[in-house]
Parts: C-alpha cells; structure tokens; sequence
C-alpha cells in the first residue's frame, strides 16, 4: 500500500502492509510557492516513485491511499484545498493516469484518515461515539458517530470555525468569521497571540509552552483563553453526539496533562446531564494521517475482494 | 401498527398502515401527576386497548412504536425519563408481557421519531444530511448524518442544552448549565421571558407572536433574542455536520416566515466557506412523533422479514 499524508509544507509517505507495519517512510517537501500544478506532479511523482521501490522490494501495491487538507468530492474525485491552490482539481483521474494497471486510489480528507486510524488502531479503538481533535496549525475533527466516520459530504468536522469567543475580545479568522475556536487554541494561534500581547517573537507553540511552565503570565494568559474555549468546545461537542471518548492530538497535545487536566476539570464542572467523555492524548502523532490513508485504502481492497462496492 | 407518542401532558395515539396512512387517531392524557408507575400503566393499557381495536376492526397488529421523552437504553429495553419519573424504566419488558404473542416492540425518542418521520415522508425526504428542530416547551435536534439517524446511543441531539447565551444575560436553564439554547429560543421561553420583563401573565408563545405582530417592543425584544440564539445556533451546526436542509418544527414554527426568512438572513450573513441549508419549516405538525413510531415499527417488521436484524 502506497500511501501519502500530503500537507501544506511537507508530503509525509510510507508503504504500508496489510497488518498496519511500516516497511519504508520518507517526507518530501510540498513546492506549494511554485502552485497548484506543480503540487498535483510532485504528488504524482511522488506516488509514481514509491510504488516503482514497493515493487523493487518485491510488495504488490494493491492500492494508492492519498489524504488532502481539503473538501473532496468522491463522486468525481476531485478536491478543493486552499492551502495547495488547488479547485475542482482532478485529483483522482490523474493518479488513475500515472499508475493505470486498474490500481484503486483512496482519496481522504487530512484529519478524517487520522482519525480513521487512531479508531482503527490508536487512541479511539472500541470506540462507536468519539473524537479525534489535533490543535495544530489549524483546528478540524474527525467524529466517529454511531460507528462510523462523519463525512457530511467532505464538508463535516469544522469544530475549529465554531464560535468561542464573543463581544469585544473575538478576533478575525481567516475564514472571515470572528471569533472562531481555531483564533485561540491552535498551536498557531498561541504563538501569535502571545507575540502580539508581548511584542515578542517566540518560536511557535513550543516556546509558548515553555515560557508557561517557567511561570511566564502572558504565557498563562494566552493559555488560559485558550483552555477556556477549548472547554466550550468540548462541552457542546459532548451535548451534542454525547461522545465516550476524545483523543486530543496535534503539536498541542505535547503539553500532556498541562492540557489535558484541565480540559477533564473544566468538563466535568460543566456537565449536568450528559453522558460524561474520557479526554485523551492521540498516540499515532504525525503519521496519524498516512496511517490513516494506508488503513482506508487496505479496508478498498478488502471490501472490493469481498465483493462490497459501497465503502 | 399501534403508534403512540407518549408526551409529559398527552399520549398521540394511531393505528397506521403500511403506506403511512392513518386509519385511526386518539388522544388520552398522560397521568403524569400520579407518578411514573401510573403512566406506565396508562401506556400499557393504551397499547393494550389500540390493539384490540385493530383486530376488531379486521387489521393484524404487526408491531408496535412506542416513542418517548427521555434516553431509551436499546440494548435492556429500559427508559430514563425526567418528566413521567422513569428511571431505568424497564418499558419494552412490560409491553411485551402486555402484549404477547411476539408482536416487536420498538421503542424511540419523540424528537428523532419525528425526524425519522419527517426524513422518510415529510420536509426531511430526499436528504442525506440534514436536522429537524422541534421549538417547543423544549428543543431537541434529531440529526440526519450520512443518511443515517443519528442516536450516540440514545444521548445525541440536545442542541437545545448548547450555550448561546454569554456573560450577564445568560439565564440557569432547568438542566442546571447556563445560557442554554432552550433558555430563549423555546416556545416556553418565550412566554417567560416576555412575563418577566412586563410583568404581565401570557397566554404562551402564541400570544407573544401575536403581541409582535401588533408591534410590541418588548416581544420584539425577547423574540430578537430567540433568533438571535438560534442563528447561533445553526450556524454552529452547519459548520460542524453541513446540513443541506434544516427543518424547523414546533410550535414556533407557526410564527411561519416572521421566523424562517431572519434566520435565513441571519445565517447567510454569517456563513463564509460552509455549505450554506435551506431551512424550511417541518411539514408533519404534532403527528410527527406518532407516525415515527409507527413508520419505525413498520420498518422492522420489513427488516425481520428480510432477516435483516441490525434494524
């Protein structure tokens, strides 16, 4: 199985067996700067590439896995993703024209296939109502309800451009709406809410988080907006699909029980007659995304072995 | 079929055929004044009585949907429910020794049943994702995913109990959270709210729309909070699930294009990149509950039938 986590800055890929181990891995860089076309041929380069070294290894690759930070259309299979400069592009016809030999591609939304792997194999296993919530640069989920992965068309999960802020203190988003829970709580956002406070410059959401643990109070401010959000979030989240379990994941989640315990205490003071969820870390961290690309395209294969067309 | 619709005041009682029509309505009161030992005897004798005159009118009960107010646990037959002081409520074991004669059960949340209601002949048809949203003496979502009805295990959908009233203004709904949807937004807040700040007693929600329709401010009042809320509200919703079409029911619902055109306004101010609903008013009134139990019922007997027991 080829498959291809391809982000903003980096394509993260690996060939993947059937059991979930990991037989090669590399990273290669996205030339988003150079647009949209020539995003489309490193991907196809890069898929082309990987399945010529599956096959010099002596592996069949039975199928392509790719997952995008954008809004796919799986009748067509095409994509729009902003960040790759990429509309109604058809993505799927054209790795069907590099690979041929009838190879089935799998095409997914970025945080839906680490989600689908942190169910499948991580922290949300056994799970039939749950989460998976990454604070990255951005902030989106992958809802597991009543068994299954929420698609909505390609258009669910944007928790991150919810609203939890309000009045005087909501910030524009850029996606144009105030306000929104991603404005506080990505990892991006602590970074330039801390250097806007402070007229600073820190080096991310890592600094940010060292600078709160050595008692920095601007630190604890930014956090603390964020952690209150964080909880408003979740608490409608739960009243809503009543998930058991959220797995936090994304840069944020290495502040470990920094984050996590409050989010338990803030929850649990907020309940009054919802079912009560288990706040967690994810435990597939970055290759959350090709592992989730890889499992999709191995469930392809099995559901059209056993003659099922409709995954 | 037997269908009741088991309400905190009235029991919405039918017997439905096949194609959904209803060869027979009846509204009993529910004794809820008398405690939960009581109604359950009521619902007994009901289904009991509903049955006997189906088969003396010549029809074979083949199922019987029994839809309530409160969390069903599917698996034990059990129903926990505030307002007629059922906890842990063993309804489907009481029923079927009732009953006899291996006549299926199924039981279902009011608001879901009528959603399903609505999904299968009413506002809702056609649709793949989608909410219908009762504004009644309470608010509750019954939410389409992926073409399924939405459960999280009998616990989903209490948009109605999502904060969306902030600061000062937000009010201790009955739940014990503050601000709740339900706090402004419902058929009953309404009356309220327009009570305590003229301090004049109010013939319900319908009086406070037809104090706005005469151009009263403080009705305009508390009503602009309500849609204000509301477009809160929904617009939440489509950006976490994406909705092509929301229907709004309930008794508010009367309030016609005075409430559906503002939140439409409202919502498309709003939205920025999300899939933008229709919202529509649901079509199936105060028998939406009851012809859910019964299309519900219908539909497992068709499923059991076809050996199909995952229904």
């Amino acid at each position: 199985m080829v498959a291809v986590d391809l982000g903003g800055t980096r394509m993260k890929c690996g060939l993947v067996a059937a059991d979930g181990a990991v037989l090669h891995r590399e990273t290669r860089p996205t030339p988003r700067e150079a647009g949209g076309r020539a995003v489309l041929d490193a991907l196809l380069e890069t898929v082309v590439e990987l399945s010529q070294k599956a096959t010099a290894d002596g592996h069949r690759v039975r199928a392509i896995g790719v997952v995008v930070p954008g809004v796919i259309d799986a009748e067509n299979g095409t994509v729009g993703a902003e960040n790759l400069e990429w509309v109604g592009t058809p993505v799927r016809a054209e790795l069907e024209a590099a690979i041929g030999d009838g190879v089935p591609i799998v095409l997914a939304h970025d945080v839906r296939a680490g989600g689908y792997a942190e169910l499948r194999q991580g922290a949300l296993t056994g799970t039939t109502n749950s989460m998976f919530l990454p604070l990255g640069t951005g902030i989106a989920a992958a809802m597991v309800i009543d068994g299954s992965l929420v698609s909505g068309d390609g258009w669910a999960g944007e928790l991150g451009h919810t609203r939890f802020v309000h009045g005087d203190a909501a910030e524009q988003c850029a996606c144009g709406q105030w306000g929104c829970l991603e404005t506080v709580a990505s990892a991006a956002a602590l970074a330039r809410r801390y250097g806007a406070r402070t007229g600073r410059t820190v080096d991310g959401a890592r600094e940010v988080l060292e600078l709160l643990a050595a008692g920095d109070p601007d630190a604890a401010h930014v956090w603390d907006d964020a952690l209150r959000a964080l909880i408003d979030a979740l608490v409608l989240y739960t009243t809503l699909v009543a998930p058991t379990r959220i797995a936090i994941g994304g840069g944020l989640v290495g502040a470990g029980e920094t984050l996590l315990q409050p989010l338990r205490d803030g929850i649990h003071a907020r309940l009054t007659f919802q079912r009560e969820p288990e706040i967690v870390a994810a435990v597939l961290g970055e290759d959350a995304g090709c592992l989730g690309a890889a499992v999709m395209a191995w469930d392809r294969v099995t559901a059209d072995e056993s003659g099922d067309q409709t995954v």
